[in-house]
């Protein structure tokens, strides 16, 4: 499934790719509808929201009753999976940081479980069609998981 | 792997079982250290926060490169695979909500991919232990991935 890029100045592979360690499996629930593409996708979500376009997650009808509850104009974090990329780079030489980074300390899609969050908003409902106002990721990028968004777990709390 | 929780009244179970889908494996990155076990974990974060005790992550050292750029004081995701439930049950009746809801509307655990979020303070670094401010989750939990927590990517951005 996994592409291998090329390797950058300073960047470590791990001696093991995590795609073959025992674990439980992910079940995809849907994908994300977006313009973007292989060539043509913003590099965030910023990104994403400035250039706009219509964005949605299209998901698996057989998980259609899991939406009860959820609402426009609800701020959801969605979750999912990028599944392009290879699992084993551990350190990484991305182009915006000044040096080599370790993964955990990077939103880098490459890393050893290629699962990304997106806090976005609801535009619209229909079925299962759930318009979000952004989402930076290529059309068609599998769907693990949406949760609402909850301040008092999903952001800073200062002492 | 799953415990078949008892069902609750107007709850809806799924015709299959989303462990049984065909899906990538995650790989486990390391564990949660915590004060809690079942019967005396907080229900939430903010109750974590005012029990306090000891919190960290013990990365699986073979991931210890992946920490380079971390430092305490930083915000981070942690996102944790909670295994003790089953993962089927679609619409839900939670004691703290009125009525039933869809689980995509919920942050429990019970869900299709039982994969759990924290942003958290990162409290000390030694070696492959990051001690973190809070968690609620049970001591042993699975740990998949740690990001750096970024306000453009995880905060509602208002119209």
């Amino acid at each position: 499934m996994s592409e291998k890029s090329e390797i950058r100045d300073g960047e470590i592979t791990l001696p093991f790719d995590p795609a073959d360690e025992a674990g439980p499996s992910v079940a995809f629930i849907g994908c994300v509808r977006s313009p973007w593409e292989k060539g043509t996708a913003p590099g965030n979500l910023s990104g994403a929201r400035e250039r706009g376009g219509d964005f949605a997650i299209e998901l698996d009808p057989r998980y259609l009753q899991g939406l009860g509850g959820l609402e426009v104009g609800r701020y959801i974090i969605v979750m999912y999976w990028m599944d392009r990329g290879r699992r084993d780079l551990i350190v990484q030489n991305p182009r915006h940081t000044d040096g080599t980074r370790g993964v955990f300390s990077l939103r880098s899609p490459v890393r050893p479980n290629p699962i990304a969050l997106a806090t976005v908003k609801i535009t619209s409902m229909d079925g299962a069609r759930i318009g979000i106002d952004a989402i930076d990721c290529f059309d068609g990028t599998p769907v693990v998981d949406i949760k609402p968004w909850i301040a008092s777990i999903d952001q800073p709390q200062d002492d």
